[in-house]
């Protein structure tokens, strides 16, 4: 196994601290994102910063990340390697004390760099999925912005190691199935594709977009839609995507709700993970 | 004005810096509390610590943070203050990658002191309190714990910032008031003394039971009971508390929903400020 090497700027500057008063660390005050890295290109470039100036602004940052410096410094850190992730997070800046913002705060941006992939043979094998007793929450006005007040996803993220799952289903408040700890989930009913419709809470992932996108154009009758456990109690199939790991199709699913099933990983989902990783090798 | 002196220990060493890989950077993966420093100590210390460390057990840390460490480090950071204010941040410690945590994760601590109390004039002249259109969620796994996912409250204090209120109050999603952004909201009717019960969502602040031990201990009839904003329009007068601050009263109410109302700072809001004051230089 190779080290892995680990790479960091701190506002351009190669350094791995951060000042104890960064509101990121205060109150999550900030946003994130994270990249896959493929043959030294960032993968859906476009499509993260889009996302993360979506949710500075819905923030009400005061000031905008400059997308042309990201872009820079992304490939500082990046110069001679071909693959791994590059974390991005940016927060509203320095506190001066408690929730208050000063109106002119400026921005503070850190970057990760880790080299490698992990978990690739999940996609291959597939993965054990089960259902968190921990819900997602969360108001309207914060739906949907990759934000760093994650501490439901890592409680749920607990129970997924505690009993030795590979992925973690969390549902809301009307147990409505909403998306996994780390990931979005689809669901075939024969060759309809499913996925939670996210207009409330959760996050629509990038690699989601990708999917529902690759499905169309590939003939697949595709549905955003409400589900819940029922559904997957009757589904043919279920798979969740991140920008990361890409496609991992689900082998077993282990509730306590329903009955545990096992399933075959169909040819539609293989279909889906060629026509993705296509799609990854053609970023330029 | 004196200059605010601010002065920091990260795990033990004086730094005013944090890897970047912590969690409580990366997901808001830890807890806080923040401490009045009144003649050179720690008012209601075994009260704040005791919420840290319950915070870190239903995180599920699987470290507690050592309270003679925390004991000690804060009678360094002392050191001939008497005036001010420590923050103390225990996260679960550095990231490896995504959510999962390490099974040995060490717990990171930060604190920070900051000389001198601001806003103290407002416990004497009263504040303008508003109602946020920010709500309040999160799931009952979280309630209670004073822990660094903050933007909700973040979100509320910009609206008090643009609404000119000194503090806004916050509902939940059924409308109940649960608190204010960084306070908690007490409501006289006639000479009974109303407290919004904070079993599903918000913070019992330790000010909060201070109050309500002084005022029982007084003869006051106190409840703890769910309240809307039309019990609001009923009342005879209002208060916040914090650790910080103290008791506020209310001058001036703000309201979309319900008419503006003025009040009388009554004899009982002032019987209750003696007697915290007296509470807090009783200290040792």
């Amino acid at each position: 196994m190779k080290t892995q090497q680990i790479k960091t700027l701190v506002n351009g500057k190669e350094s791995s601290f951060i000042d104890v008063t960064d509101r990121g660390l205060q109150f999550g005050d900030g946003v994130f994102e994270t990249i896959r890295i493929h043959q030294g290109k960032a993968v859906w470039w476009q499509q993260h910063i889009d996302r993360l100036l979506d949710g500075c602004r819905r923030l009400h940052f005061p000031v905008l990340p400059d997308v042309g410096t990201l872009q820079k410094e992304v490939n500082e850190l990046l110069a001679g390697s071909e693959t791994g992730t590059v974390k991005i997070i940016i927060t509203r800046g320095n506190s001066s004390g408690g929730y208050a913002a000063a109106e002119d705060s400026i921005p503070n941006r850190v970057m990760i760099f880790t080299s490698g992939l992990r978990h690739q043979s999940k996609a291959k094998q597939g993965i054990v999925l089960g259902v968190c007793e921990q819900p997602i929450s969360g108001s309207q006005q914060l739906s949907g912005i990759k934000h760093l007040n994650r501490l439901e996803q890592v409680l749920a993220r607990l129970e997924c190691q505690s009993n030795g799952w590979d992925e973690g289903l969390m549902l809301d408040d009307r147990n409505r199935i909403i998306e996994g700890c780390m990931s979005n989930l689809f669901v075939w009913q024969k060759d309809r594709l499913l996925t939670p419709q996210l207009e409330q809470t959760g996050i629509k992932g990038i690699c989601r977009e990708r999917v529902l996108s690759l499905a169309e154009e590939n003939g697949l009758n595709v549905e955003q839609c409400e589900l819940d456990l029922g559904d997957l109690q009757h589904s043919d199939g279920l798979f969740v995507t991140n920008s990361l790991i890409g496609i991992w199709p689900v082998v077993q699913f282990s509730c306590l709700q329903i009955k545990e099933r096992q399933f075959e990983i169909n040819a539609n989902t293989r279909l889906l993970q060629k026509k993705l990783e296509a799609d990854i090798c053609s970023v330029d």
